[in-house]
């Protein structure tokens, strides 16, 4: 943001931070400052508070890395998941709208992330060894790579895949029911559900 | 959003309340979210609090209508602007838009919004009282209607005009035309139109 004088210091530190958001650039971060300012303040407040109250609760899960309140979140906990089988996605709101299907009943493991060399992100960087992790201590029938059909999230399938294909268990990949370059948490309930019934054996 | 048992309260509650800001949807709140979730966690609490002091400190100028950490904003306030001409604007940031292209020096008066009956916004929703009141005090030459170049903002221009063509001041209509930059056989026939109309001698 170009240095003009009578943007109030705090707001220019406001839309300097929001805009460094991965998705944000300086016109919603204006957005989003002028629309906390121009709501009853407190409403504004209330947003505030809740988004730090969201940031003191929600943890990822040890197991899996799905965000949750608990240690352990209540997929992982629960007894009457299929604990044989792990879908694995980049991140947590793409396990949201994999449970919104209703066709899958095993577990999650969130990646946080996906494979770019250009940004910087490299394997060390995702929840991958936890998955490994996971899977050698036995239990574990297939593992399901649920990655977006992007350019990224295939390097990321191909990366765990490598991983995974000596170790005698299934790998699937999720169908290509989904157009290239979709973004998985946007598709629609029967495109993705078909996409879980098609998953082939790599 | 769906209600998803594996969703944590507190995340369902902040992006509820995210997505109902004007231009939010669930998607972007989500998105935001997820930024804040995955960063670091002192430096997402560092946002909050970030956003939080500007709750604290930022309110409008009580002459303008500018965000200011002031009582009365630097503008309102200096000896160098010229107090006989108030530009109106829409909102705040549309007056830094403007004091960028550093070819006003005048005062500001931010409306706070456009009419728009089908979103419930009359007249006295908007900040326009005041702008009368500072009109009625006198030394006022001028005021430049800068709200949008839309219907609403039209609609708005067109209704303070009607308040101020009888008292003997300037009141104009910042100028249609072509932007820098653009083609103009993809020009709309209204732009193209006013363009022509407001011709201006080399």
């Amino acid at each position: 943001m170009k240095d003009i004088e009578i943007i109030p210091s705090i707001l220019r530190e406001v839309i300097e931070k929001i805009s460094e958001l991965p998705g944000y650039g300086e016109k919603s971060a204006q957005r989003l400052a002028l629309n906390l300012l121009n709501m009853p303040r407190g409403e504004a407040l209330q947003i505030i508070k809740t988004l730090f109250d969201m940031l003191e609760k929600i943890h990822p899960c040890v197991e899996c890395g799905l965000f949750t309140e608990k240690e352990i979140c209540d997929i992982c906990s629960s007894e009457e998941r299929d604990r044989s089988v792990i879908c694995v996605v980049e991140e947590t709101f793409d396990a949201f709208a994999i449970e919104k299907t209703g066709k899958f009943n095993g577990l999650y493991h969130v990646v946080g992330g996906r494979l770019s060399p250009l940004e910087g992100i490299t394997p060390e960087d995702l929840n991958i060894d936890k998955l490994i992790e996971r899977v050698d201590k036995g239990n574990i029938k297939e593992v399901i790579l649920a990655t977006n059909p992007t350019v990224e999230g295939e390097a990321t399938a191909s990366y765990i895949y490598n991983l995974l294909k000596n170790k005698n268990i299934t790998v699937s990949r999720i169908a290509y029911g989904l157009p290239f370059g979709a973004v998985l948490e946007n598709a629609d309930d029967f495109t993705l559900a078909k996409a879980l019934e098609h998953k082939t054996p790599i």
